[in-house]
């Protein structure tokens, strides 16, 4: 995996000085991934960009990711970890409370405030648009940035399934783009704010309905 | 309005042949700027292109467009009335059979249907992806192209609950989200497959809610 490569680097040498020097150099390319894809947009970055902007050769790179694509992910994968390491909700966890509402109005509220934060907001919007238009590209976002996190959808509202707090004939698959897929749209495509209250408003409509009870 | 100024352009002549040749540009116009589009991303598509591409001066479509934006939305607006044209249902009505369920299922096969329509999709897709990283562009596609839709899905809930069908106490402008943003996500991010069965589904779904009743 290049998850793996990226974190120890086959340099052939375990010395902590060449693993600081490796540690170094990954982090100014992805830095550098991100703002070229910002500043360029997908298809004008190049490898040899990056190499440039980070201050690496190109074959630096080419040791340990295969192309552009793949150290642009491995720098947004980079990237939400870095905010795991911050106070706030886990990103890699799904709260389990035994309350599915209030569980998914944390997680949500969370996404909320990460689509706030101009350091995600704008490198994911770059990306995002490349994937409307480059089919291949777009799956490989869905993939690998956001299918980790719909599997924990999936396993909460399972479990949430077996607690009689969602119907048992849900597909759950289905059932999580209700808590996403407004959020998402609104803001890709700037059709509406977006809010805490929004965000609990439609978790509580979802799990309601709309047609009266 | 542009939308007027381009069904009755300004030349200064009334004749029967002068109008016919005004048509005839008008849709060169527009087929060569969703061509272009398409071919080069929105950023490169210039006003000088589409008129190289088209056949006419630079200056006929300055009489009738402001900008570049302005005629690429009225070449979708455009391809939206043709599709009106052609049998099947009219974006530009919501059936009101008393049946919310019935006519929201019957909307969104017909989008599902446009989606997977290469004509609609392509130049959608591109469009869309610019609004994606371009708020201007963005917030303009939602006031011109989406929202007399969106406008349409309000009346129609509203209807829904003057007959009981769907609570008093909901937003419509928020509960249309269910049934327009998971698969406005699905279409966009390529995060699923879309069909008719899927969005009956989503109508069950949001109507009934996830929780047991």
């Amino acid at each position: 995996m290049a998850a793996q490569k990226s974190t120890q680097p086959a340099t052939g040498k375990s010395a902590p000085d060449s693993t600081r020097r490796s540690e170094k150099s990954r982090r100014a390319i992805y830095d550098a991934a991100l703002a070229l894809v910002v500043e360029v947009g997908y298809p004008k970055t190049t490898i040899e960009g990056i190499a440039a902007r980070a201050g690496v050769g190109k074959q630096t790179i080419y040791r340990w990711w295969s192309s552009k694509a793949d150290v642009l992910m491995e720098a947004f994968l980079d990237l939400a970890e870095q905010s795991v390491q911050e106070p706030g909700p886990t990103p890699s966890a799904f709260p389990d409370t035994g309350d599915i509402a209030a569980d998914v109005k944390d997680v949500l509220r969370a996404t909320v405030d990460q689509m706030n934060d101009p350091r995600f907001d704008v490198p994911s919007r770059a990306l995002a648009a490349e994937g409307v238009v480059n089919e291949q590209l777009g799956r490989e976002l869905v993939a690998r940035l956001m299918q980790p996190s719909l599997d924990l959808y999936i396993h909460r509202l399972r479990a949430a399934q077996d607690a009689g707090q969602v119907r048992a004939d849900v597909d759950p698959r289905i059932a999580l783009e209700f808590f996403i897929s407004p959020l998402a749209q609104r803001w890709l495509q700037h059709t509406g704010p977006i809010s805490h209250e929004y965000t609990d408003t439609l978790v509580d409509y979802a799990l309601h309905g709309l047609a009266p009870r």
